[in-house]
C-alpha cells in the first residue's frame, strides 16, 4: 500500500548520522519494499553506507550537499544560514512535490522553524503542532502538542484536537477516537481561560470530534481516552515526566531484585518475561514526533536514535502518506465549514 | 522534640472518616508521644473510636460539631456555609493560637480556601502554595504548587522557590537544598516569560536560595534537584502523570510475569523483592500535600487516606512545627529584605 511514496531523509541529522539514517532506511525498505527514498548529506560518506544494502541502493538516490544544521544551531540562525543544509534540502524536496514526507533526527528547534517556513500551515490551522504516541494500559493513545507552541489559546487547542483526532485515525487506525482536553480536574470550571473555552467550543453538537471532556495527569497512563490535547509547556513536561518515571521504576524494580538472593533466583526464571515488559516500554517503538498542520509530512526522531528507532520513524511518515493524513485533515477542515463551524472563534456570532 | 505541639485534626474529613482519623493518631502517637490532639467532628462517632485507644484517649480532647464540609462543596460555598464545620473550626483552632497545625482529609478546594482566609498568608507572600515531596532516583524531592494556583507570574514562582527551600530544610533535613525551575529546556531561552524572568531573579546574586537552573519533566523522577518549583496547572499535571505512570508500570510487570511459567515461577522467589518495591513507592508513604506560605501550619491527606496514610500526614504537620517551618520561613524573607532583595519584582529598581 506505500507504492510510489517517497520519503527524503536528512542523513546528516542525529548523533549516529548517516550510518544509522542509511541502516534505518534498509531495515524500513524491509517493512515498505515499495517506498523510495532520498538522502540528503554528504556524498562521499553516504555512498559507502549505502553499498552495503543492495535492495536500499536501487531505491535510493543521493543528493549531494557539504552544509548540515548542527544541534546548537537556534532556529532563527538555521533558518537564515541553512539554506544549503540536509535538513533544508529534504524539506524543500516535500514543498516542490518531489518528495511526500520529511524524516530528520537532527535539530528539533531548525526542524520546526524550517518546515513551518517552507511547507506552511494548512489553511484553518493557525500553528503547527508535535505530536507523538505512546502506550497507555488500555492501547495506544496520541497526545500533542509536545512543545512546538509555549502558549496556546483556546483556537489553538481547538484545531490540535482536530489534528490529533485525523492522525488517530491514520496512524493508530481508530474508528472514532476520543479526545480528552489535559486539565486540572474534570469539573467545567476547573482550569484556565483557554482550557475551559476551547471545552466549550468541542462540547458543541456541531464539533465532530467525539469529545470526552477533561482529563487530569494519571488518565495519560490509564488510556482514558485516544488523544490528549494540550499547550505544548505543559504537554513537553507531561512526557517528560512519564519517560523519567519509567526510568525511576525500571531502576527501582533492578535494585530490589538484585537485593537479596531471592530477589536474584525469581530474576533469573522472570528474564524473559521482563525482556518482554522492556520491549513493550521500548521508546524506540514509539520514536518519531510528528509536526502536524503543515501542508506536507514531517516526523522528527530523536536525536539519539539507533537504525531500528530511525525505521520506526519512517514508519509514522510512510502510515501518514499511506491513509491520506492530509488529505482526512482538508476534508474535516471543509466538513467544518459547511458546517459554518470553525476551529476559529466564532467572535461575529457573539 | 514533638514536646507540647497540639495538632487539630478535622475528624470528619475523608472517605474513611471518622475511623481513619482516630486510628491515624494513634499511630502517629506512638511516633510523637508527647503530641496532644485535638478532635473536630461528630462527638457520638468519635468517643466509641476513641476509647479503644487508652493513650490516645489521654492525649486528645473532642470538640463537637455536627456539620462537615462535604467533597462536592465548592471552595467559596464551603468558605460562606460551612463556618461551624470540623474543618473549619479545626483550621479555627490554628488562627487563635489553640493547636500549631492543621490536618484533614477532606475537600481541597475547601481546605485551601478557608486555610487561605483564615490563616493569611505571611507577609512578603502573595499567594499560598500546594506543595508534596515523593521518591526519586537520589532520595527525596520536594515539588510545589501542585494546584493551588492555575496562573502564576514570576513574583510568585520566586516565592514558591523560597518556600520550597525551606520546606526541603525542615522536613528532609537537607542543609542547602537545590531548587530548580520546571521547563521546557534547560537553556536560559527557553519557556515563557514567568519562568524566564523568575529564573533570572533567581540567578541573581543576592538570593539566598541555591538556584540549579531550569529543569525538564524527566529530572523530576531523576531526582536532579531537591525542590521542583512550577505553577500549579504544570505541577498538578506533572504529579498526577508521574502517579498514572507508576500504576501504568506496575500493571505492565505483572502481565509480564503472569503471561507464562516461568514469569509465575519467577515471581514466586521474587515476591519479596517486588513488597519491598512497592513499599519504596508506596503512596501512604508521601501522603500529606502541604499548603506553604500560610501564617499557620495546614496539611491535606488524600481523601481515600487510610489509617498509616494520615499518620503520615499528621507526621509531616509534626517536623514542620518541630523543626520551626514558620520561623525559618519569617526569618529568610526579612534576610532578604535586609539584602534589599525581595520576592517581588523591583519594579523601582528598574
Amino acid at each position: 500500500m506505500a507504492e510510489g511514496i517517497v520519503i527524503a531523509l536528512d542523513a546528516m541529522g542525529g548523533d549516529h548520522a548517516p550510518e544509522m539514517v542509511v541502516r534505518g532506511a534498509h531495515i524500513a525498505l524491509k517493512r515498505f519494499p515499495h517506498v523510495h527514498f532520498q538522502l540528503f548529506g554528504d556524498e562521499g560518506k553516504i555512498r559507502p553506507l549505502l553499498a552495503k544494502y543492495k535492495k536500499l541502493s536501487r531505491r535510493a538516490t543521493v543528493h549531494h550537499t557539504e552544509e548540515a544544521v548542527s544541534g546548537e544551531a537556534k532556529p532563527s540562525q538555521a533558518l537564515r544560514s541553512g539554506r544549503r543544509s540536509s535538513m533544508r534540502l529534504a524539506i524543500d524536496a516535500v514543498a516542490e512535490g518531489k518528495a511526500h514526507c520529511v524524516v530528520s533526527a537532527g535539530n528539533t528547534g531548525a526542524l520546526m522553524a524550517m518546515s513551518k517556513v517552507v511547507l506552511r500551515t494548512v489553511p484553518g490551522i493557525d500553528r503547527p503542532a508535535m505530536a507523538s504516541y505512546f502506550p497507555t494500559r488500555r492501547g495506544e493513545s496520541v497526545m500533542l502538542d509536545l512543545g512546538a507552541n509555549v502558549e496556546c489559546d483556546a483556537d489553538n487547542l481547538v484545531q490540535f484536537a482536530l489534528l490529533g483526532d485525523v492522525f488517530a485515525r491514520t496512524v493508530l487506525g481508530l474508528v472514532q477516537p476520543v479526545v480528552g482536553l489535559l486539565n486540572v480536574g474534570s469539573e467545567e470550571l476547573k482550569g484556565h481561560d483557554a482550557v475551559r473555552e476551547a471545552a466549550a467550543r468541542l462540547r458543541e453538537n456541531s464539533s465532530p470530534i467525539s469529545f470526552y471532556g477533561f482529563v487530569e495527569g494519571d488518565d495519560i497512563g490509564a488510556g482514558t481516552v485516544d488523544v490528549i490535547v494540550t499547550d505544548g509547556f505543559t504537554g513537553n513536561i507531561a512526557l517528560k515526566t512519564a519517560e523519567g518515571t519509567v526510568k525511576l521504576v525500571i531502576e527501582f524494580f533492578r535494585s530490589a531484585f538484585r537485593h537479596s538472593m531471592l530477589g536474584r533466583i525469581g530474576y533469573l526464571f522472570a528474564r524473559g518475561a521482563l525482556n518482554r515488559l522492556r520491549g513493550r516500554l521500548d521508546p524506540r517503538k514509539y520514536n518519531g514526533a510528528v509536526f502536524l498542520g503543515l501542508q506536507g509530512i514531517a516526523v522528527k526522531s530523536h536525536g539519539g536514535a539507533d537504525a531500528l528507532s530511525f525505521a520506526n520513524a519512517i514508519s509514522v511518515a510512510v502510515d501518514m502518506k499511506a491513509n491520506g493524513f492530509l488529505d482526512k485533515i482538508r476534508e474535516d477542515l471543509q466538513r467544518l465549514h459547511a458546517h459554518g463551524t470553525s476551529p476559529k472563534a466564532q467572535s461575529a456570532a457573539v
